[in-house]
């Protein structure tokens, strides 16, 4: 990608729903799961995530197009003497851009703020079947220790 | 268990840290990664998960002996139309009250509270060395669907 426009990461904004929720449409699991015709929803959830400091949204802007997003949780807790650690959910990279090494910057980002923040361990799930993405977060350095386990209410 | 005193649920104070790390401490995991003799750094967790409304921290009290507890943090997010999802840590049961229904008690109250403040979804991960805990998750309704990576910062 050498010439390519720089990346920048910043906090997301409302103006940015529109290519947030397409991104987490344009996804085997999202497309039905996603309403890209109706932001309500999504604007109203934007709003809690930005009046919480545990919570950073971010976006990865490039020649000024949305071309990633992930969100960053701050969870104190009482194991681990007392740890913090973030959580890591809502990784999307805009189609253009995958191979173009913006996921790794992505999450790259997500463990340097975790880092400034004072966490002990970073976590995430990934969907069994997304077997490209558990290849990734290992090259990354994050071990697939846990099982995941999920309860629709 | 006919017969024995009825369980209550209630916010974890400052008073329970001894009980609840003490449990902490009583698991083949968690034995090398607490510290019983040192409660200052579990102080200031609790201190930081009390200010914060997303986090509960509860303990199951019998007879009044803390005799349980877990964490459930609520996640807002944008993803499946702005669902808020809570996340379970840290549950632990004291080794006498193990098989006595206890842990079930304490996930359908998390559950519960969960669906009292809408959220969408429930999750969890387990080590993958505890089978047990998985087939338990499983009877409560749960779906083993996803994988857990953990990177120790």
């Amino acid at each position: 990608m050498t010439g390519a426009p720089e990346l920048t990461f910043r906090p997301a904004t409302e103006a940015d729903l529109p290519d947030i929720v397409a991104m987490l449409a344009d996804d085997p699991l999202g497309a039905t799961r996603e309403s890209p015709d109706d932001l309500a929803p999504y604007a109203a959830a934007l709003k809690r995530l930005t009046e919480d400091p545990h919570q950073h949204v971010v976006v990865a802007v490039r020649a000024e197009r949305v071309v990633g997003t992930l969100q960053l949780t701050m969870v104190p807790g009482l194991s681990r003497k007392g740890a913090t650690r973030s959580i890591i959910e809502g990784v999307r990279i805009h189609a253009d851009e995958r191979g173009s090494g913006l996921g790794t910057r992505l999450i790259e980002w997500a463990v340097e703020r975790s880092r400034q923040e004072g966490c002990a361990l970073v976590q995430l799930t990934s969907d069994a079947t997304r077997t490209d993405a558990h290849r990734f977060y290992e090259r990354l350095g994050f071990t697939a220790s846990h099982v995941g386990f999920k309860l629709q209410l």
